[in-house]
């Protein structure tokens, strides 16, 4: 499979193309690194990247930034880079992707666990979370030509508990290197419209 | 109670208002109608209208749009809606609202079924619901001086089903009535953080 891979370079991004470049050509894309530079938050830097790769087999997102700060200390604009960047940039990769992708492509995005278990300070990302877990969930009955979606949802990662751990006492973080199974069984799978939950 | 109800005069609103209005002083507050008036995708209306009600106990909002519309024909602008209006509108009635709640005042916001059950034309309500049932979990553990946030989270309403029907084959509709003791439930419990389900 021909497979685009959004944050290569990131801690997630990292292990997912050590799984899955295994058995498929992965393209690595970043925003400063890698094969080729896209910015989610801007459409047009999405359908730039597209015309440069070319039709693909899947698509995965492992991107995407929020802003974390304190509920108390948050007004509306705070919300704003969730909801450019994590989540309409991964809702934006679906809407101008499906062009690029052959049949039976599928997308897999990131969410993560501050939808199901918050943090202090987590209040956008989980409110960017549990959009993209409902996202997946009804986009994917509507995808035609055998075009699948799915999300992974994980937990704080050990290799980030160096600079996390004070936001996260009590979560038992998992390896980046699990977490991308949850990418390698979307892709190489067959399911849809799921959340893939790790840890 | 002094009961801020947004959306007083939708089949929701209705409802809600019949069944807190027995118990308590509740405020009537529509796009056109009720005792003000107010458009929840402008932050400066939703001020505007602290400014006018002062100080209150509980905010209920039965109102917020979003496109329905197939996939297959939306681009990023047919969620921008949702986004600004249901999405942000109720956000930024907590972020707004809370300098006018009393200590222990709750804000019961609407989320729907279409992210836990969702139909052809609604990936972006799925994206909306979903985005609002994570955030009321998370800045739930945020939130200062007893103050309370849930969202009730309904199906199809039998009221609608005239014209909604053939969107909804096969659920099983909820009256109005019934999704009005959530709200209650909301209002004159003490749980926070929850998405009550009804249907």
């Amino acid at each position: 499979m021909k497979i685009l891979l959004i944050g290569a370079n990131g801690t997630v991004g990292s292990a997912v193309k050590a799984e899955l470049a295994q058995r498929h050509d992965v393209i690595s894309i970043g925003r400063t690194r890698g094969d080729f530079q896209m910015d989610i938050s801007d459409s047009a830097s999405i359908r730039s990247l597209f015309e440069q790769t070319g039709r693909f087999d899947a698509l995965v997102c492992a991107a995407g930034s929020v802003t974390f700060a304190a509920l108390g200390e948050m007004h509306e604009g705070d919300f704003e880079l969730g909801l450019r960047d994590k989540l309409m940039g991964q809702v934006n990769l679906l809407l101008i992707g499906r062009e690029y992708a052959n049949d039976g492509a599928s997308f897999t995005f990131t969410s993560g666990i501050l939808n199901r278990d918050p943090i202090r300070t987590g209040a956008s990302a989980a409110l960017v979370n549990g959009a993209i877990d409902g996202f997946v969930k009804a986009a994917a009955i509507e995808l035609p030509r055998g075009l699948r979606i799915n999300a992974v949802s994980p937990t704080v990662l050990v290799e980030a508990m160096d600079s996390y751990a004070p936001y996260f006492r009590g979560y038992k973080p998992v390896s980046a290197a699990d977490v991308a199974l949850a990418y390698a069984k979307s892709v190489e799978g067959l399911q849809t419209g799921q959340t893939f939950i790790v840890g």
